[in-house]
Order: structure tokens, then C-alpha cells, then sequence
């Protein structure tokens, strides 16, 4: 990652959603790069790991939710990047209580878009969206001229927010970048209440000696991405001009079945163990089958491709949580 | 339209935003049908024509905000069909204050389709979304698989709704269909403070022996819509069940330039003027160009085409103007 050290020394830089797993990741490696790191986030772990706690005693923290304007108003002023990184996630969730869905994740993104416009329309900003907005794939690998079809409102909202950073982009003159992310995975978390996604809980459940939960037989494949090289390809959406109001896929390219994943889990962590059980409804509506992503336009404009590979990129996750 | 008679006949049927411009046109046939008609609007009109005080004097009107949990949920309870016309419309207007496009818009319609998910969730309902969703054409005539880039904020949330109808579809048990619409005109309309697209404006203008205002040369070409195609296209997705779950571009197939439209105007009013003007900044940062629908998919699965000449339907407009 020597290309990023002189974008991001003596960057100042925003992350929304900061002390999540994501942003947390990105933080520690942007002060490694030298960059001027503010967190913006809703609220703060109550148990504080030995690394959150060095990344934190580095970083400018205020905690604020994305709809409150006046704090966002104030936290964009003066941010050459912004990492887009909060919001609400849960697709299943987010059919319960749409209403509450489209309040933290449309609402406070064009929060944070209007701050900008007013006070920072030159700002650089990476939204992360899902892989969900294409829906049940109609082809394998997916690539982002595949129809859109979202098959929850978490995904509508996703896609939603998507166009809201296109369109300040070409309208407000912000420099936005999409990242559609198939599912992250690795170490560093920010303690109890938030949200790491399916690769993560099935290795706490193995490490912690408890059973990984399959619904049905597991067999769906997925693309799993680690954590530094999403870290990765967010640095490099912001830092690369070429992408500048464009839409990525960034996973891994390669596909790996739930089963694999719980098995490679209960290996790497020596303990654990696998049950299958039948699909709940809620879930089994919202079920998109296999997913495999294309990402040749990442490897080409950004220069990005994922260099971990699963079996390592799950014993180094495993190894955190030991 | 002999073939709706037996589908309407004695059906309760509900328009939301039901005394706008199509909301009324579609009254009025339904009402011809033999309709059980109720109509949810935020506001009545202070100048009441003959026949909109026709129509008022046959149908059940419930005056509320689409945001009004309470009276929609009663308003929805019992009904056979919706036509979920309300919102907001404005693309210009959406970009200059998003927030309130956001909770009309979108708050709106998920609050409607929140009562049906409780209260009638084996409900039709038919959505009208708009062309605007495409952004600027990739080609020409547009399909409906045509690239989705919304180019405002208004557009972004019409996809939005779009989505959300699809989803309460496969989640909920509710019947939708997504049209599509380019852009309708024609007679019947609520009086003031409401809209009612370019070309209704152009043929007023015309006919009050103003001047029609062109920006730049008004050579772009538009698919403009008679009334009464759009209200039988809007029936027929109601009434024809392989429409279920689908989406359909919704217009007259014909291409016609703005100056044409302008030109046709003041030709069949025998009054009026053409000017033209420079492109204001945030109408050219939204213009899309030449558009043209691709009606096949509606012709084939809704046995419908559009019937009025543009040059009749202009002439009948002015008449209902004069």
C-alpha cells in the first residue's frame, strides 16, 4: 500500500460509522498512513479492546447520529475525504420496521450530503453499498451492469442512498465513489451491539466452542471478502481520480459455500460445531441464492485485487478473537 | 374499454392523491364503470369546475396526507384496488430541498403500503413511477431494462417506491405493477396549485394568449401522453393479472420536440407566442435529452397501445381549456 502513503500523510479525513468494524479497520490504517483521522459515530463501545483503544487515543471522536445536522454540519467543514461508512444494516430488520430503516439510512445520508453541499461541495466521499441491490443474481459473477432488484427495503435504501451520492456528485460537485461490497469479514471489532456480519459471528460461535447455525444444507456460495482488502479498496476509491462518480464491485471473486465457511471455521478454531436447521420464513424470502462478484472494473480502474486468501484470512480472524 | 366493465363493475376501488390531474381522470372512468370509488388527497381544490364537481359529487373523499398513519389505515382497509398516484412531483424541485421530497415521497408511500401490509395485504395497487428513473438514454426507444440513473433526487425516490411496491409483492402477499410514465397531458384538471406537466403548461399558456417559454431551442424530443391512454393503461394493470410483480414503460411511443409541442399549442388555440430563453443552470444540470418509450412489453402483457394523435389530444385540451 505504498501508493497511499503520500494521498493520505497529513489527510484530514472523516469516517461516518467510524467505530464499527469497518470503519475501525480503516481508521487504524489511515494513521498508519499519517492521515488526520475524525470518527463520526452514534455511540461508543462500552468494553474498549487493547487495539480500539490505541486507535482511539489517535483519532478525533464525536459522537453524534448521522440525522442530527447541526453536529454533522459541523464535522464535514474542513474534511478533504469522507468515508461514508454509517447507517443501519440488517436486510431482514429492515422488512420489520421500514419506516425506522429509511429514517437512519436515507435520511441521515442526505444529512450528511447537505452538510457537504453547504459547507464542503469539494469533499471526496466512498459510499460502501451491498451486493444486495442486485438482487437474486441472474448470472454468476455479478458485475454492475447486472439488473437491479432489491428484495428488502435495507437494499432499496442502499441503492437509494447509491444514487443520492451520484447525483451530489454531478450536480453539487462532490467527488463521490459507490463500492458495491459483498460480505467483509476479519479482526477488529468495536465490543457488544454491532453488526460484523455472517463470516465473523460463525467464527466467534467456533472460537467461543458453540454451535455455527446453518439454515438448510448450507450450500450457498457467497463471496467473502477480508477486511484489509476492503480497507484497500476504499483507500484506493478515494485516492484514485479515474473514480470519480463510478459504481464498483469489491469481493473476492471467488466463491465459497456457507458449509465451507462454518467447516473452515470449527477447523482454524480446533472447537465449535455445526448444526443445520430449517429456513425461517423471514429469511428465506430475502434469500438470494449463490453470489459471486465481478470485479474486473475494480482491478482495472483502481489498480485493487484481493490478495488474502480465505483459509489464512479466517485463521488470522480466529487468532484475534483467541 | 368494454373489457374493464366486468372487472370495475361494483369494485371498491381507492386512488391516493385522487384529485390531481390523472387522479381525477381516472375517477371519472371508473366512476363510468361502475366503481365503488373513494379518494385520498392532502387537499381539495378552491375552484371547482362542473366536471370536477361532477365527479366530487359521486365518490368518497377522505382528505389526508399519505403520511397520516391513522386515516390511511382506515381509508385502506376494504379495498379491492389502489392507485397509488399521490406524492409530490418536481425533479428541479427535489434537488433543491431533498429532505422534504424524501419524507413525502418515500415516508408517504412506505406508510401506505405499511396500513395494506396490516390491514389488506391482498390488495392490487398500481404505482406510478416515471421515465426519469432511466436518467439520460443510453439509446432510443428506452426499454424497460434499460440502465437505471436517476438524475435527481425526485427520480432516486421514485425508484425507490418503485421498489418498495415490489417488495410488499413478494413479501406480503400485495399484487403490484410499476408503470413507468413519460409525459401525460390532456384535459381535466383540479384547479390551481397543482401540476400538471409541460405540456398541459404550454397549451394553458396558448390559450390564456401568453407567451410558452422554450429553453434554448426546444429540440429535444419527448414521449407525450394522452390522459386517456395513460387512465386505460392504468386500469388494465390493475385488471390484468400476468401484470403482477412487473414493471412497465407507460407512453405514446411517438417522439415530439418540445417546439413542435409548442408550435401544435398555439396553432390549435389560435393565440399565443413562442420564446425562447436561455437554459437555466438547474434545469440544464437535469436535462436528459431525447427521450422515446419502448412500449412492447405493455402492448404484449397488457394488450394495450396508445390511441390518441398528439395533434387531436392537443385539440381536445385547448377545447376543455376554452
Amino acid at each position: 500500500m505504498n501508493d497511499h502513503n503520500n494521498f493520505y500523510s497529513g489527510k484530514k479525513v472523516l469516517i461516518t460509522g467510524g467505530l464499527g468494524f469497518i470503519g475501525l479497520n480503516v481508521s487504524q490504517r489511515l494513521l498508519e498512513l499519517g492521515a488526520i483521522v475524525t470518527v463520526l459515530d452514534n455511540f461508543m463501545p462500552t468494553d474498549v479492546s487493547k487495539p480500539l483503544a490505541e486507535v482511539l487515543g489517535h483519532i478525533k471522536v464525536a459522537i453524534a447520529d448521522i440525522r442530527d445536522e447541526e453536529k454533522v454540519e459541523r464535522v464535514v467543514r474542513d474534511q478533504e475525504v469522507i468515508f461514508n461508512l454509517a447507517g443501519k444494516s440488517g436486510a431482514a430488520d429492515s422488512n420489520k420496521t421500514p419506516l425506522n430503516d429509511l429514517d437512519v439510512n436515507c435520511r441521515g445520508h442526505l444529512t450528511v450530503l447537505e452538510a457537504c453541499r453547504a459547507f464542503n461541495p469539494g469533499v471526496t466521499i466512498v459510499f460502501p453499498s451491498s451486493r444486495l441491490v442486485y438482487g437474486k443474481p441472474l448470472y454468476l459473477p455479478v458485475d454492475e451492469k447486472h439488473p437491479l432488484a432489491p428484495e428488502s427495503i435495507y437494499a432499496a435504501h442502499k441503492l437509494a442512498v447509491e444514487n443520492y451520492h451520484l447525483i451530489y456528485d454531478k450536480l453539487h460537485g462532490l467527488k463521490a465513489t459507490v463500492l458495491r461490497i459483498s460480505n467483509p469479514y476479519g479482526p477488529f471489532q468495536a465490543g457488544e451491539g454491532r453488526a460484523y456480519g455472517i463470516a465473523n459471528s460463525f467464527i466467534q460461535a467456533a472460537v467461543s466452542g458453540r454451535s455455527i447455525t446453518l439454515f438448510g444444507d448450507g450450500s450457498q456460495r457467497r463471496d467473502y471478502l477480508y477486511i484489509d482488502d476492503l480497507v484497500i479498496a476504499l483507500l484506493r476509491a478515494a485516492s484514485v481520480p479515474e473514480s470519480r462518480g463510478r459504481i464498483y464491485n469489491i469481493g473476492d471473486g471467488q466463491g465459497t459455500s456457507l458449509l465451507e465457511l462454518a467447516e473452515m471455521a470449527v477447523a482454524a478454531a480446533g472447537q465449535g460445531s455445526i448444526v443445520h436447521v430449517p429456513w425461517p420464513n423471514e429469511y428465506m424470502a430475502i434469500e438470494t441464492g449463490d453470489y459471486l462478484s465481478d470485479i474486473s472494473l475494480a482491478r482495472h480502474d483502481l489498480g485493487w485485487a484481493p490478495r488474502a486468501e480465505i483459509h489464512e484470512g479466517i485463521k488470522r480472524t480466529v487468532v484475534s478473537y483467541q
